[in-house]
């Protein structure tokens, strides 16, 4: 299969899964069902879903093992995307080429649809079927500690005390380790967990997800300040106007480039050492270099 | 020990387990330390945390057992209590008679407090000691499902969408039954599976945290229209002042402290059945009615 087809297919298997697990929109009270559906299903790359599921093959698992695990990755992400874009945070009308939930539902629930899609994460997370306890525990512990406010919401709040004010390099590696990297990894090392990974190819799954997380956040910089409106479904300029700080505006456009292709190579090198034979860990990055959107 | 100074025991034991576990004030990014720490410790009754411990004893555990189990519930309490007081919730701007956490941290760290304190909790779920991994994803599990969108979250949507209108008397009941009850019969429940408890036994609890919960409600309507508000650490008659409907209002008076005694007399008899012989269930149903705060 080549990368685009693999990519279409696994974004619908992905797609179709969560539509399941998603309470249906009618159900009571429906406003948060529809406010919750509205922010997880019908868009997204489902970038960190296939790091999951294609992190379970590169150990030797079966990839569909790993898809309830990776739609409560997804559930994690949409629900960070809500609460960045609430006027409290980034301010941002729109996401993904649609207005932002606060801008649908209102603020008061776009924070609680934020909420729900977390704890709902955590009930599929314990409720995954194959998966045996001690494992489903670990990751459930892996996932918060990732999440959590020296992981993933630590790099929201230096995010957010960042604004408007000049920052150096180590501030924004700060922000992008946690803010982005922290999940990617965590979506790496729990599928890698389900598919039966031993303690060095964690090790190692953690090292590409680290420079997986740099160099997906490069290319976001990169595709604010030259990307297509029309592809990336926001507008772009973002940052600038905002007097946010990026690699592009600390490094240069050039060198945040090399930056970000010397990340993805170093992806290359971990991800042909893993035991699992058929995944497209290397693809991946690859395709994250390459990206338009 | 009576029952004032076993309240004070407790809650001390559990605000001490607390100031351990929460991540240090000066750990970085401070800001959200601080936040997380400023609502999670220092106040509360912990009738929760008590609930939980008073469960495992009453099928025969050690309440100890239960403390971390109890910790991570009042850390989901004080995430509900900063994220509902929110401009964009209830817009309350003093809560256990200090400053909410967004007056003094700015909304945006409060909401990523909320989100941290939630997160943290089931960093906590999922490492407690002597705590079978069974056991511990069972709880996690029931914990999300009572905390979801159609538990906790799904009363706090309701309560929002009823804000300024008049509603009926089966209206108020499922925002009480989901808002407040499903986090008490969660805790008791959590805190009766580490106790080593059986499906009847958790049955039983179930019902005596509806009934706690209801009469915990009736109370909090009542203290809103008669209390001591140097007592209560904030303001009387705000349901009023939001036109919120309330047992007091739909119910009147009388009526509404009928209905919270008659609870109260049922939890008193489900806890009478429990097989542990020590333990204060009976009394902290009673404590709930007689409260002045």
């Amino acid at each position: 299969m080549d990368m685009k087809e693999y990519l279409k297919a696994n974004a619908q298997m992905v797609e179709d899964r969560l539509n399941e697990l998603l309470p249906d929109a009618v159900v009571k009270p429906d406003a948060i069902h529809r406010a919750m559906r509205y922010s997880c299903l019908g868009g997204g790359k489902r970038l960190r879903a296939m790091l999951a599921m294609e992190a379970c093959a590169a150990v030797g698992g079966n990839r569909e093992a790993a898809l309830d695990f990776a739609c409560a990755i997804e559930m994690i992400h949409a629900y960070t995307l809500i609460h960045d874009d609430l006027p409290a945070m980034d301010d941002d009308d729109y996401r993904r080429g649609k207005l932002a939930n606060h801008k649908v539902f209102g603020e008061g629930i776009a924070i609680l649809a934020g909420d729900a899609l977390l704890t709902y994460a955590y009930e599929v997370l314990s409720s995954m079927a194959g998966v045996d306890s001690k494992a489903a525990l670990r990751i459930i512990n892996e996932v918060s500690t990732a999440c959590g406010s020296q992981g993933l919401i630590g790099g929201q709040v230096v995010d957010l005390e960042s604004e408007g004010q000049e920052i150096d390099l180590l501030t924004l590696e700060y922000i992008h380790r946690h803010k982005t990297g922290k999940l990617f990894s965590a979506a790496l090392r729990g599928g890698a967990i389900i598919g039966g990974a031993d303690e060095d190819v964690l090790a190692e799954l953690s090292l590409y997800g680290e420079n997986f997380g740099l160099a997906f956040q490069i290319t976001d910089d990169i595709l604010d300040v030259s990307g297509d409106i029309a592809k990336l479904g926001k507008a772009t300029g973002a940052d600038l106007r905002k007097g946010k700080s990026t690699s592009v505006s600390l490094l240069g456009l050039e060198e945040a480039k090399l930056l970000a292709e010397q990340s993805v190579d170093k992806c290359k090198r971990y991800a042909a050492k893993l035991p699992g034979k058929e995944h497209y860990l290397a693809e991946l990055a690859e395709y994250v270099l390459k990206r338009d959107s």
